[in-house]
């Protein structure tokens, strides 16, 4: 597999890691049909573990059953399938190779109290990704939350055990907690926060959410204004976010929370695409539309990072 | 042993798992008079430490010697017999290599003030489990309490443990805690969601106790309207958990709560039968009645799951 | 699983075992045609690594292939099937649970030079055991070699480390080397003493060679002739050595070497069963014979254990 | 990256292996202009340890750098490329994630007395193919030397912690030593012994030299005497070792020896093909001719092995 | 201190190297009067170790005191200064920081009988190289020794030890034992077989004698002649070893042995630099000369190294 120049330039900003983990990056970079142009789309199924079998699957059945994420991953050309123990472990000895795969590390769900609700269980290990042979480890930090230092010590030694043995980090930054109101959460500057909060606790990937045009933190606020930074539209808000992510040294993915229409999706994209964003990672848009739908909206997507749409 | 069709397209299941954890389940699954068939029959007996001696054993006093509940899960062709370190240790020579056990390895009681009581001790560990024989390990967690995500990361940590040495896990899944009233424990959605949880813990054999028709999460309830999702009867919700139980792929065992008339401990069975369920997991209503009214109550069980009565 | 009084009676004489290596005893004695009847043959197929390929399956060419052996053993209701770690693992997933299997954890080849051949490598380990759910683990030692001081230290260790975690040792106890000439190796008391060694080392079940009736050493010769011990046929020698597994308290089977004329087999089990010993470990005899005719005299070998032939 | 039936029929073989040393294996198999074919070709560069720079470099001077290994290796589409760990790591960054590559754990070399000749030192861990991210590590064994014993120990050991940790491994099975005499070496029956040897100590891949038609074991002559074993010619050779691995269920590679003619090296090829064998293990004979030279030819291995030349 | 891009040029070759190990090369490569020239050379004082305090000290009494060759290192401009632990520990305090430290780990000595001679025990660890501020460790092996694959062995792991906490490893080869006559020690084919092995164990520095023009290797010998490889003077065999050290990927120095006549030690430096090299390790040369020579003869060195002599 010949690596392209746009990928060896990516993995040139990684550039204290070993080789291991920047192959596991290659892995990923090239695999499917943005493979070799440095975007990237990942399907990420961990909802099951946070809003339970029905609201995530019952939209299109045959989602209940792990094999089909797999398949889907695969027939729709995705760079990565990221999901929880069971759900990989349900389908890694038949899709063994077949796509990269991600092992969530931390899951948070539902069930649990709301005092509780800030925070995530560890429920996989690096002995668990190597052992299934995962590309990456996935973990959620909720910063904005009491519970949020903690999960910045949880990961910070987990990455450091997964890049000792070549296994690249991804890093759900999702704010959220006590710190922040629900406008809060999808900030400007908070999105922008959580990337670069991500990027110092050494992810290889950052997964973010579109923000919207609010500030949440006054002296944040002040400092936009009087620098006139730009967050009018998407674009503009991905750009910033890029920047603070290493400015652009780190591989940044959006995702696009709930299921919504297609053209939504598209300009979602386009917005990434343009602000120098590297991709999406989108799950419940995908599979809870129907398996045709699903491929006919991911095959637009990867049309959209090519610039052809 | 000539392990059946059946049980091998079971076992094809667990598919990233070793022959040694095959190799458990297909004692339990070849064992006794359901033997075989890939439906089982489990005797639980816990309730001593969940609900003190006389709670449990008074009612037939024969009980109290752990011997008694080894030589009613063998007389009664049962599948396997599952309780907690002493109760094991207690009877394990005597009745070494007659049927499988499963080695209970967390504990609740209620002897501890109510805040705490939604938490279980760990009281017996992996080489606890070897040294005695086990065919699995047992452990319950209680999706919904303030200590579910510590419970969770508990599981995940002995789960890995026991699966690298052959030792499948049984979950007990049991919604329980402060984010849910008594109604919640036992909803249609809560269940199902229960079971999507132990699956994604990566359990082996899950165990859920029978739902009502009450839908608990405001947002699930929606989606249970919204696609039609039937949980009319117990047959349907059934049904509904067996689906987010990875589309069928894991083994869900169904408990049956406190003891009751033995035609509803039938109908029971003969929904969890017709849902495609795999089987009961059945203590109080066997052990706390009278030896002989116990083999005949679980030979019935078993002529249901057989599809004779 | 109804464990016999038969076996039952023989599990207590491994009285200081824990209730694991117990019921691993138990899987053995009750499985198979013979299970049950305190009686057992194992199929053992290591000559691979100590014969070649060729002189092994060549003469049964369906034998090269790892899933024949489990197959057979399977058909012709065998206890236990014992084969190094390359040749379980080829099959372990397919047959999980349909037989025990014992892994032979050192291996023996005739590639090395003569020097060494009185050693064998340790190939396989307790952990592999587990992983691969085998019954227990089987080690040959050469009492009369050089290395054999370090060969009983090494399964000392491997039998400690198996007993701890539930696993029973297999020793085959074959008297080799320097101190040995070729009469001496199967001479009845050389047998008898080897028998005693793999006792005393901790053996769970011993396996000897059929001895002679030829005197080796020149102190037990008188005593064998003071004491009038009678070896003067095969009977009579397989009860010296049963009572020199501590006095029949240890489970002994027999191997009867090259193949032979199935008559001779047949006459070989006659006298291990009527002189007390407990069955057949026996591979070559068969293996090497088309299926047909390997599962006719397996058939005729259980029956001369039930006393019907 | 879709995995093909015939890759995925070979999978099926490795049915104990977890899915990380099955995602290796495909991640070889899919690789270069045979992936997908079931058959590979390797590139290895161990000779520099084993017969100093001079000998292995000297006739095409660019081959002293080890960056011109990697580029061959991915120019021509081979399946993989395996070396020493310095030359791995002179060049694990620039081509990271380009070709699968394989640590060689154990080195041997000329500078050593005759006496100890018939050893290797271990130069690598399972660590170092972690942080290089290895495909595989690759291990030599000698059969027929007194250090065959302790060397079979060694690569047991690793096997064990590689696999556990999801990296196949590649035997290099050479019969050498005491034993053996230069025509034993590689004798037609020592070839597929040194075959069976490395499948039960478990190789994922098995490396032999071509054999000739020499038998050297006495009694292993006569079996192939008796049983008209077919070794006239080298096609049939082949399919005598390829049943000695597991009757194909293991991947067997040959290699060719010295530099020779391109005729010859095709005549091989072809005889591997015909015979069932998986592939060729190609060095000298490629990166010791000028590099379009050695295009050329393992373009032409490639078209033979699709069956096209 | 603005690291130069000629050092840059050459820390890029260690490519899989942590930017410790980097870091720490750098140390060493930006030190002294040739600091950023890409040129080095290293005071080594392990002589008391191997030839005893008179025979290395007494021609230049001042050389008894540890402090005085960590002076002459710093007053002359070296690189580096390498020594065992004793040595080092004797003056690290008082010139922490002064100057890059090499931690020899392993040491011979005359004391021993001759049979053993071609070994070293290693006197020193890597906790030892972090706790004395090392900026290296070193090691002796002997290619040619029977010890030599246990010294491979040793420094295998003790070089990934170092690496993984961000210390280099230099390796002194030094073709030494039973398979080398006096000649055969510093021959030009074993010279840079030596270095190639170096390279291949990991050695970020290479410490090889300067060779004569002598072949040693038979089959060494025909390639060499085959193939015209210049031999002819030092510069044409330092050109050699280069590209046996990786085409130049490694960083080697040359070492000249017994005190000898100033011009005889410029000439070797000329060769040297003229040859590829990186320069000179010279101990005996410097230390047993009064320290007023000495410093005159390394400024003359250094002065050779940046071609103004």
């Amino acid at each position: 597999m010949k690596v392209t120049k746009a990928v060896q330039a990516i993995l040139r900003n990684y550039e204290s890691d070993n080789p291991g983990v920047k192959g596991n990056l290659a892995r990923i970079l090239m695999e499917g049909k943005l493979g070799g142009t440095g975007k990237l789309i990942i399907l990420p199924v961990d909802q099951g573990f946070e809003h339970g079998p029905a609201r995530s699957f019952a939209p299109n059945p045959a989602a209940y059953d792990p094999h089909y994420h797999y398949q889907l991953a695969i027939d729709a050309g995705m760079s990565a399938y990221a999901a929880p123990l069971g759900m990989l472990e349900a389908g890694a000895d038949t899709y063994a190779g077949a796509i990269p795969t991600i092992l969530k590390a931390n899951s948070a769900n539902s069930l649990i109290p709301d005092a509780a609700f800030k925070d995530q269980a560890i429920t996989a290990s690096v002995d668990d990704a190597l052992r299934l042979g995962c590309a990456a480890i996935g973990f959620t930090i909720y910063p904005g939350s009491t519970m949020g230092l903690e999960m910045f010590e949880e990961i910070s030694e987990m990455r450091a055990e997964a890049a000792a043995v070549g296994i690249p980090t991804v890093i759900w930054s999702y704010p959220r907690g006590e710190a922040l109101d629900k406008n809060g959460e999808t900030a400007a500057d908070i999105s922008a926060y959580a990337a670069q909060i991500a990027a110092l606790l050494g992810a290889h990937i950052i997964k973010v959410k579109l923000p919207t045009d609010h500030l949440s933190l006054k002296e944040a606020k002040a400092v936009y204004e009087a620098e006139k930074i730009d967050i009018a539209d998407q674009t503009a808000r991905v750009r910033d976010i890029m920047r603070s992510a290493f400015n652009g040294r780190r591989i940044v993915v959006f995702s696009g929370g709930a299921k919504k229409g297609a053209d939504s999706v598209y300009d979602d994209a386009r917005a990434i695409r343009d602000g120098g964003g590297n991709g999406s990672i989108i799950g419940r848009n995908t599979f809870q539309r129907p398996r045709a739908d699903a491929l006919e909206m991911l095959g637009k997507l990867v049309d959209i990072y090519k610039g052809k749409a």
